[in-house]
């Protein structure tokens, strides 16, 4: 597969709750492993603030210059659920209730009591959006052109996801092996930039952690290129043999 | 104080592994606890690749609008470690070996054999920066104007904001109270709603979360102001009970 025609995509978290540090956010990481096993590159996480020109703006930077767009957060029934309304302004499109997410919402309110005007702001969608069903609690999340708006809660936002992933051009999946160095990154750091340089198909990153007090390092090769990668896994191991 | 005396900030995450969802980033949510509990505003968070073009257009980005930066990761000495020189490319400063950052390192590797070329790399500092110290493993991060350059590893990253902290500004603290609704979302959100509209100077946030099988809410009131706080809670306990 050429450059050209790789998958790409960015994630763009809405919430105040996030920014606080109130809330810790799970969903990029989630989303992030689920679109690497599709061999989708994710380029580029945001997390913007309820506030819709922060919104606006993240959507716009970003739709322009992946191939997938995911938003998670504020699309429940509360006044602080922007997002639905932020997206039809980043499309310069309209937005009103609309009647298949109104017969989703029917499914899990049957009493009409129940389904009030809180609750029937989650079937506002913006004019020309597809749905994304909701297996947990109904509300829908929608996409429009390229871009997936989700929910926040992350086990709706999982749901969501899978429903979501098959609809989705996946690309040749990169292929990953790990390599425990037992060195310290510093003591191979040479050595390693040499094994990078000798191939240039493989991305090797280089990963310290700390195990009791002494550092050890992860070594993470990548490629789309089977044999290449077979090839600097080789290498590595040779240049870590010769350091023991 | 006035709206243009705010304190504000962003967060830059770099790294490959972040976006493969290989590592989950917890710097960013520790960053965003920090700085609430300063009264500074963390207005966005960016992951970013190992990439020297996404690295300086965020920087780039975000020092502009914001009072400060915090980027971890990519302060290592491996040849993915690029941020420094990603650093100095966005200011359009040179970069060389610094003398303090030397004396530092020297400190953890008084064998010159083991102060190696890799090692040196994270001695590499941008021209005018002001060094932040790392109790954990000597390896500096450093300060350019409004933009703290720190290491990606969660402890360092740790050490190293507990030194920058107080050299922050610091903005009239954000006084948050969180009251559990006992009700769904669905139901609250109108009357919700009209106790955000009688209170402007009270952020109210609604977060529902699942509990067993039965979704529940948590209202989050934040304010700058104590009495406007008081007042948005009373409102919204009367709100509660009312509906009980």
């Amino acid at each position: 597969m050429s450059k050209a025609e790789s998958v790409t995509a960015a994630v763009v978290v809405i919430g105040d709750e996030i920014l606080s540090g109130r809330t810790k956010d799970t969903n990029s990481g989630h989303i992030a492993e689920t679109l690497t096993g599709l061999g989708i590159d994710l380029k580029e996480v945001r997390v913007v603030a309820d506030d819709q020109a922060a919104i606006v703006e993240a959507v716009n930077a970003l739709r322009a210059r992946v191939t997938y767009v995911f938003t998670c957060g504020g699309i429940g029934p509360t006044h602080d659920d922007i997002t639905a309304d932020a997206v039809a302004a980043a499309f310069g499109v309209g937005i009103d209730h609309d009647p298949r997410a109104i017969a989703m919402l029917q499914e899990r309110f049957p009493n009409p009591a129940d389904l009030n005007e809180g609750r029937l702001r989650m079937a506002r969608i913006p004019v020309g959006a597809d749905l994304i069903a909701n297996s947990v609690s109904k509300a829908p999340g929608f996409r429009l052109d390229n871009v997936f708006v989700m929910a926040g809660v992350p086990s709706i936002m999982k749901a969501m996801l899978s429903v979501v992933a098959p609809q989705l051009r996946s690309g040749v999946k990169l292929e990953s092996e790990t390599v425990r160095a037992d060195a310290k990154e510093g003591d191979i750091a040479i050595p390693l930039a040499a094994v990078q340089k000798a191939h240039p198909q493989v991305a090797i990153g280089s990963y310290p952690f700390v195990e009791g007090d002494r550092f050890n390092t992860n070594i993470v090769l990548r490629s789309r290129n089977v044999e290449a990668l077979a090839a600097a896994r080789a290498a590595l191991e040779a240049m870590l043999s010769e350091l023991r």
